[in-house]
């Protein structure tokens, strides 16, 4: 980090700071300018605490230098990480990597009825998708609404996936839920409100399962980046990222699709990007619009709510698309994959 | 709630949502305007979901009149509630209505040593607080980050508790704590980066220990409310919340305090409203200033992070004040206070 | 609108809104629900000023159905506006509809020298470019920065104009400089901190060339269609929308591209939508993909800055594309148009 | 400024930063540290354009050490500014300064009619106003909302002055009206939406009345002191900061009062911090909460809307107070001005 002085701090303030720095095993290089000055500190100071600096007498302020992330980086690791999700059919789908195609996720918000899953697995795949969605467990901001129908849900996904031969991806709430979910489902999803839900994080790093990580509705992408550290630090790497919009000012939609993250994400770090134009934008008439941009972005995939009846929906009807629509979702991102050497 | 339907909609599109409302039970009543018509829903429609109108061919939107939370608003109940704490030494605290006075919570971010705690709590206590805040789990951006002295640092709070009087606020960070905190601590925090962390809330719910609900940094107040709602829909009326800064785009300061929120949450709920001004800030020269504003605004109480040597802080350092500052703080928001009809 | 009284609202209170209502000329419609009463107000409302209502005692809110715009909505007028730019060379770029291909509009940030100006046009004119972008006028945050040359600047445009027969976009800052800018360009541009500067929203309004109206970087996508709406009141109907970046949390990239502002617009209103990636990342590296996804979303066009020597601009070089990086994103994006049915 | 290379950078890399550093007449300062490589620029490097770095090959990042601004900083000026304001009895108002009253603004948003703005001054007065507010210019984001009466409303404004003594601010809106405001007013305010209008600033720092200037709602405060830096930089040190609430993702408040604001443009500025609790919260119940924190957060003065008859108001009556509940505020207001050591 770099420690940058008050103008006019004294030789005395100055000295401390060299002081503290040494004291701590590292090494401090002084930078004499006209107006201030300013001390680098030498060595690997990711786990110096700065604001240790910050309440110095005579500190400006502290500028980190390094990336607080270190495995999720591309500095460690250059090539892009390709996870393996294993289907129902014996079969894998290879996320990530220019070279394999996009990963196609789709399904219902939450799960209803055994039905209403089996349809749409078989709907979806159908239409192209290779991964089924839909939640047994569901975060739901009010304590009146529907909760989800917990491991009866994940045994009618393990049935859908059965028969399809779809990969399942489904949301895992509680660190005690874990072992539970990684039952029955082949990537384990952490939602955006419990993107910094340390315990889960560190829960699912221990699983041998992929995790799709969503990043919070009001996170950076550089935190983002540290919540996938925590998992790659208990051990497990297969993490994909996944962009689904961020909290702003804008209330005509749900969320701001934050597509600059596709770009970046995949230039900071190794790890799959994938996208969910469903939350992303809240409403259906806008997702396969976003889902293309997502595409031509450079994403890895995509993950899609697509409902039999969206009007007869449990949760997030109005973002669901019909099958229908999320047909002509496929054919038209198969256009623009083409366009960017990806196919579907 | 009430349905806007698009200019130019059908007799059979307004025709088709009359029949959908009246299928949930409720009672349609229509709205014949010049260029659109609106349907409103007669009945309790808090449980029904918005989003199955949303979806209707001819719907632009749906606007909801009933606030989604009940337990936890004014309307439920007029009068402020007042939560007692009991403390070290047998008696209580009362959090909560104009005619108590006010909760100074302080002490150190992290419990780092029996030494810190036991001198922290001293501290405070000397300078007027009468809760003593301390983390004995740390919820740490950086899997690399110091994670707090978990139950080794709930004895120690418990030991500070004994000898000063002082009542313990601690964080609780997964569901599967909660016996374990409630055995050492008066309050149980939970913080912002859980406050829809939906397990946990329904954990602390059925607690009896009062709850010090934090906002999370990207949380409306309604949501923050619909939070509480979790917790008081399962048995526990105490539940204090806490304003501790949002993100914006101002990065001068490592939140935004929102001061508003103080009035605000005043007027539509009936539980105490504290602020913490060491969070809203993220640096000690402003804390002060922000304390005394959240008094004269109204809130209930303060938490504040104080540390006997902030520089050595394990965590947020730079947030915290030297007890010496403190001291100072409680001084000027005595006086504050008296300008607003409180006490300290 | 719609009016929502408090629950427990007194008879009388409601009587008062009614007659109120009444007194300016409309009519009210009442909704007797189980909790609150709802009061529709029938009539075209847009110039009434809701806070009369708000101020009212017993009036919970007042939720507006129309939107406030008019001339620039999709109900005003259903098929896309074309708009015609003459070039220099006697021929003309038609933007925006489904048939027409894309505007594409490059060039420096800042006009510096003749020669500058020049080598640009001849550049990105055989990169694919059919508009040429350069600012005389610079609004710029410090009054230490370079400020632009103004007239001088404008002859050089007019001059590269001459040559390359490309048309010329370039900002205007001030109602007084609309007659000398519009003797010289073919678009006007308004800045996004111009967006709601009134006095110069009017005098473009009343000007005959066609205007390319940046989003304020603070501002929704309805307030966007309010400043449209002023500039088209006026009766200049050639007004291009521009996504350029809003402001958010996240501070990795300079703004956030709002790509969901693309639908959105496009199906709010008429007018045609163009997006500036150069902005709306503010690092030269991610432009490219920031532009495909613009156009896959369903933009109109793209404005992109590209400067011979991007190391010596006197504004934004980090923002801006060398001649060859322009050439690449510009195959990149014909491929993508074409997918989407458009073209370059 | 500081240049961070990436990990990894050659040594040509960083000879050709070198290089650069030096020929535009800097000093450039190497720190070798194990993972990167950091160049420190030395000497006054305020008007150097950090892009011109950013483009470089090897570079990461560039750090600004210095602030931007200069005239408006704590560093160019310790003491606070007073500014003499003169009023319409050949006095004057002191603003600025812990030893002077605070400034007590208030009035209509808009001037209506004579009668109504000479009864809002006889009654803001009475209730402890020295500084009448009225707008005779009005920014509004409808082109068919109420734009204010012009110079007639100022001629009504200055009569107000003579009769009640009060000063006068009142807003102005474009370079062109900067004359005919200063021949009636006695504060230029410059407003939210006007902040970034390089124009105007130019025009009234060109002035010799005092001004105020208004953050805008999406602006850091860095930006606001830059705006703040045109006016000075231009000869008129007169400016007063205000405070008037950001755009923030909560939505229940028009605005979010940044009470932070207050206590970090103190620190960082000499210039007098002026709060808008009116616009600020957006809704008259909040309005002297609102007020309060300000004044216990070390503000130097409010700018109240008060309406003799609020819903009766053409603009934003549902922010503005009865001349009653103004009464009350200054009374609350004072009572905490004493108890932070100010008087109203």
């Amino acid at each position: 980090m770099v420690i940058i002085m008050r103008a006019g701090a004294s030789a005395q303030e100055i000295g401390a700071v060299v002081k503290q720095i040494e004291q701590i095993g590292m090494r401090a290089h002084l930078s004499q300018g006209e107006e201030r000055t300013i001390i680098g500190m030498v060595g690997n100071d990711r786990p110096v605490d700065r604001s240790v600096f910050e309440l110095m007498s005579g500190v400006d302020r502290v500028v980190p230098i390094l990336r607080p992330y270190k495995l999720a980086s591309r500095d460690f690791k250059k090539d892009d990480t390709v996870i393996q999700i294993s289907t129902g059919n014996g079969h894998a789908v290879k996320v990530g990597g220019q070279q394999n195609g996009l990963a196609m996720m789709a399904g219902p918000c939450a799960v209803e009825t055994r039905e209403q899953i089996m349809e749409s697995a078989r709907l979806v795949k159908a239409a192209g998708a290779n991964i089924l969605r839909g939640g047994a467990f569901k975060p739901r901001t009010s304590p009146y609404s529907f909760q989800g129908h917990g491991e009866e849900a994940l045994k009618w996904l393990a049935e859908a996936r059965q028969e399809t031969g779809l990969a399942v991806v489904t949301e895992v709430m509680a660190p005690e839920q874990v072992p539970l979910v990684s039952a029955y489902a082949d990537i384990l999803q952490v939602g955006a409100r419990n993107m910094q839900n340390y315990p889960l994080l560190n829960a699912v790093g221990l699983s041998t399962r992929p995790v799709l990580l969503k990043r919070g509705m009001m996170s950076t992408m550089e935190e983002l980046l540290m919540a996938a550290e925590y998992i790659l630090s208990n051990g497990n790497y297969n993490v994909m990222l996944c962009e689904r919009g961020i909290r702003t000012f804008e209330t005509y939609t749900r969320n701001t699709l934050d597509i600059n993250a596709v770009p970046v994400l995949k230039s900071l770090s190794h790890l799959p990007v994938i996208v969910d134009p469903s939350h992303a934008t809240g409403r259906w008439e806008y997702v396969t619009a976003a889902a293309r941009a997502a595409i031509a972005a450079g994403a890895d995939g995509l993950i899609v709510e697509v409902h039999p009846h969206p009007a007869e929906a449990l949760s997030d009807g109005a973002q669901s698309l019909t099958p229908e629509n999320y047909t002509r979702l496929v054919n038209q991102v198969r256009r623009v994959a083409e366009a960017v050497d990806r196919t579907v």
